[in-house]
């Protein structure tokens, strides 16, 4: 749930009419997206997302975003598509904002994926991924290996307050994941985030994938980790083998998996499990008094991370080696 | 902002199915409304407002509003129109609250109305106050001026936490209107909460009016007096009599008041002005730590209050007398 900026109607107004779209219908703020403010507008063209891009995001990562999102919808992956306005531009300010608007996708996230949405999930992301490979900006993953230590000491070894023994067992696996990060895999535009709130489904089929705000070059199944992560386990804390086969199974179809990548998947899942623990850790750590938003839960990463390194190798995920 | 209930997909795609709209499109919990949890939701029908009520709505409240609803409907108001189910029912239970579905009003409210706005909302609150006079059920109004020293007591007197002097000031002011509220007034429907953030525009015309969750039977010029209050200041604290006068004026034309009820609307604006003050003080001084909702300042309506203390007649509202 995001902050909401106060815009007037006459900013509002003059923003819209930048754009081809006709007049306002309708205009809610929408409780999704933590980092931005979106906004659900009606125009006489149609339904759009308005986006106000709060502190968290870097206003030059908004190209490559912009751009992604774009030459993804061009190539026919379904995501939000940038409306340009009569100037031309798909990035403009709002209310002293980097803001842009984007399409209106149909489709409802799901709340608890079973193994058709997981199949359904890896199909799409290695479309994504190839995809991707002919877009031509660049941005590095801001959190990946490197980033991850300086993130863990914004805590200031407080991972204890959340649970015992957390600060000693985050520092063993950042040692661990230091010394053994895979390099040299298959690399290109890797969503980054691709949690089940971000991937819309119509009845039981895909629809279309948003938020694209943590987008970046990286190593591609260091994205099927985060999947991994994200879609395979229950609310109870189990792994469920069966959605990692049928995620695998159906990304594999699409683009096959190396040996390196495979025998690198439990320690990329390790990693992506640290990534989502940590960063959870610092905003529950820091969120201020009062905040709009309530911090989500460290330690269901942290027991993500123990199930990862508990798997010896890619058969915990069910793939046949 | 509303606390938003955690919805599974099970549920939702069930009570939908209850209805004669279609396959959902989208779902999409919305910034608005404090009192209640309200979703966007598209189907192949169209667009409506799903709305959960929360533990602050009385349920049995829930057949006044909706039946009040679809009374001015029916009478020509624009207003939001509960959906029957498929057994002809507009209230129904989802996630173990009340939840109905009503259509999807275009517009969108004015955050800083101007003089013709003010009008426009006159002119729609005496037709609001005629087509509510056929409608037979009946609901009192629990935020009168009997309610409002136990409303205060709940405060336990922090009054001057929030402003010095301010619980002297409320104190002299529940005694006075307990002494000079006016009685038998034109009585009927009153919407009784018709802040610019419930009234739609398109352009500059009035789209509809929402949100009847405060509807009750009162005296019709305390409609008029909240909307004084509601409509007529400035953000700097300022009067602004010619919106007021706008507003009575179309209000008049609609609907004559009676010199009763001109001679009462200094009074009914003090007592408006106080029953917000207080709700708000009580919401201030109440809030959980961490809540999702960012009280409102109560010391916007002491002014307000002082302002009308200060007014003689209601020649200081505009009208010739």
């Amino acid at each position: 749930m995001a902050v909401y900026t106060d815009l007037s109607d006459e900013e509002l107004d003059r923003f819209v009419q930048g754009y081809d779209v006709g007049n306002v219908l309708s205009f809610k703020g929408i409780a999704e997206g933590v980092e931005n403010s979106n906004y659900l507008l009606a125009t006489e063209a149609g339904q759009f997302i308005l986006t106000l891009y709060e502190k968290r995001v870097d206003p030059a990562d908004l190209p490559f975003f912009l751009g992604l999102m774009e030459h993804l919808a061009n190539a026919g992956i379904t995501c939000p598509t940038p409306v340009h306005d009569r100037r031309g531009r798909a990035l403009n300010r709002l209310a002293e904002r980097p803001a842009a608007i984007v399409t209106f996708l149909t489709g409802v996230w799901v709340k608890r994926p079973r193994t058709e949405h997981c199949a359904a999930v890896g199909r799409a992301l290695a479309g994504l991924h190839e995809a991707g490979q002919s877009f031509t900006l660049r941005r590095p993953n801001a959190l990946t290996v490197d980033a991850w230590r300086p993130l863990y000491q914004t805590c200031g070894g407080r991972a204890d307050e959340v649970q015992t023994g957390l600060a000693a067992e985050i520092e063993s696996e950042l040692a661990f994941l230091e010394d053994h990060w895979p390099r040299g895999l298959p690399s290109g535009v890797i969503h980054a985030d691709l949690f089940p709130d971000n991937v819309f489904f119509l009845r039981q089929a895909l629809s279309g994938l948003i938020d694209f705000y943590f987008a970046c070059n990286d190593m591609l199944a260091y994205d099927i980790a985060i999947c991994l992560n994200a879609w395979c386990f229950e609310t109870d804390g189990a792994f469920n083998i069966t959605k990692a086969r049928a995620l695998l199974a159906s990304y594999s179809a699409e683009r096959a998996l190396s040996k390196a990548e495979i025998e690198a998947l439990p320690t990329l899942a390790r990693g992506a499990a640290l990534r989502f623990l940590l960063t959870r850790l610092h905003d529950w750590l820091t969120v201020p008094a009062g905040a709009l938003v309530v911090p989500k839960d460290p330690t269901e990463f942290a027991r993500k991370l123990r199930f990862h390194r508990s798997a010896g190798d890619a058969r915990a995920y069910g793939l046949d080696l």
